[in-house]
């Protein structure tokens, strides 16, 4: 496939991002760290586990209704870390400028970084700047890569789901994609919409303390919960039903995807995770997501099956069932 | 300064760049890990020590005779942890790429990575992509961040040179940055001028068993050996005598700089670094890197001394003096 070209759709966390991975990473790369394709790397260092994850920040706009590119690095990476069980420490920070960017937009993205991580006790430790030409690039790029401390005996992974387990979701869906594209469109019926980017490490830390057999959590980013389920459906070898009623949506994010011709369950979320965990343990589990900031609209919102594996079915509102694939093709650009 | 604006000179690791540090970075994220500015990032963990740092590629073209961005990536960052003496071990690697980037590529650039990441005995354990629209980014952009392992005891560090230490380079200046510059502007006298990309990881590892004593390693990328040896002088608060006979630069090099008025110890190196030793263990450590096929052309260059602090000298050809300074504005975007 020489002449064939990266399209946005290699960059969505979709269907051809995973070709992308199985197809062209993973023939290079292949080794037992990177095989699980967690969010995170488990490393087994000379004595105790540690984490350590890359993500690089692209967004447009930079700035945006509940935070920033900054922010959103921040988080990003301290989530990706958490979703393996990792207290983050410590993170990386870099950044690819356009030359005439404004100093006291960087300065303002600098600071929303520092209090980002202040507020998720990481520190940031080693960092690099790139400038290039005017129309090398759009603005400004930021990737941050973390290190996080596993405790003993933790495995969190995607490949542990198993039948029986309740999956757990620690509120409303699709609040950052639809912040991002109403601000880029310049939709003027937005309300008190704004994007749902935090850290989600004190939650998970929480959960953790009530729940050590969590089985796995992931962050459902780009690609949305479903694409995400989808991963631990076929990285587990099981099946995945939701209940859709106990799907939470904020009323505005359901009426303008109606209007766009968009799904929530594939919608970008960045303060978002999903937990599975085993049956008799989900109920603990949710009073102690529910009693956390983050968490106050958390619900129990499907479970595994052995039935369909690799197959993530919604039992519809009215009483259907819809089978939910992995996100195909293009949804938005640089919406992280 | 709300209005000022990022120029090409930010990113040249030159004079802007360490006011970017002082005056913009360090307000911000100052902390005991991030505050010597070493080439990685020193972390304390449970237990050993590991070292970890990051940086981002923007390298234009990205093939160049001796390299591409992929080796450079992998080289990069594996030669910023070996200046910390640490034996790199792992490396994330993440991507911004335009949309329509040929796969083949970037396939090849991944197949250089990998082949690069084994020549070095690192692994790449975690990554991203991203994907932006044609025109928002020029072609692809790598950011590789690592983490390596630091033997207990070793404490290299920027700010550890005493008078009378010797100083010592591992081989001819110059030959990255002009490789670069002359496939970018066509330039058809470039005779064998190729990239001294490489990683320096083993070289370093047979230095300190010869000498655990170094006091400090450098690479001397961007800003060139001018540069790094003023963020010595200055952090260690010595002065620096450099020999100007002793300063290895190909004949092809010295001709091309004098043709384009460019000055090789300001040039950008990818496979050079610089070690800071009490003068007795000089020789031996001299016969160590001649050993090495990455040090067969090291020479000791100069030495620390009490006078002039926060100065380098250079003693010419000639028999005159000549004070080098930091880089200053802008070298040439994106060599690296």
């Amino acid at each position: 496939m020489s002449d064939e070209k990266i399209l946005l759709a290699h960059g969505s966390g979709g269907k051809l991002s995973h070709d992308l991975i199985e197809e062209i990473f993973l023939p290079e790369f292949s080794n037992p760290m990177l095989h699980p394709l967690d969010d995170s790397a488990r490393i087994d260092p000379r004595t105790g586990p540690i984490a350590f994850t890359t993500d690089s920040y692209v967004v447009n706009p930079l700035f945006f209704p509940g935070g920033d590119i900054g922010r959103l690095a921040v988080c990003g990476t301290v989530n990706d870390l958490s979703m393996l069980g990792a207290i983050p420490a410590f993170l990386s920070l870099s950044f690819i400028i356009e030359e005439g960017f404004s100093i006291s937009d960087f300065k303002r993205i600098l600071s929303s970084i520092r209090k980002t991580a202040e507020e998720a006790g990481v520190e940031i430790v080693t960092g690099d700047t790139k400038v290039v030409e005017h129309g090398a690039a759009d603005k400004l790029f930021v990737n941050t890569a973390g290190i996080g401390w596993i405790k003993d005996g933790l495995e969190l992974s995607g490949t542990k789901a198993k039948p029986g387990d309740a999956i757990l979701l620690n509120g409303f869906l699709g609040d950052h994609e639809l912040t991002i594209l109403s601000q880029r469109e310049g939709f003027h019926f937005e309300g008190d919409l704004k994007s749902d980017c935090a850290p989600l490490n004190d939650l998970v830390q929480k959960m953790l303390g009530v729940c050590p057999s969590i089985r796995c959590m992931r962050d459902p980013t780009r690609g949305g919960l479903a694409t995400t389920l989808n991963e631990i459906a076929h990285r587990s070898n099981v099946g995945i039903v939701l209940e859709e009623k106990e799907i939470p949506v904020r009323e505005s994010v359901r009426g303008l995807c109606e209007l766009l011709g968009l799904d929530p369950l594939y919608l970008a979320n960045e303060g978002k995770l999903i937990a599975l965990c085993p049956a008799e343990e989900a109920r603990p589990l949710l009073d102690v997501m529910r009693a956390h900031p983050l968490g106050r609209e958390s619900r129990i919102i499907g479970r595994v099956v052995a039935e369909h594996p690799r197959r993530v079915v919604l039992h519809t509102l009215i009483g259907g069932h819809r089978i939910l694939d992995m996100l195909t093709g293009t949804q938005y650009p640089r919406i992280c």
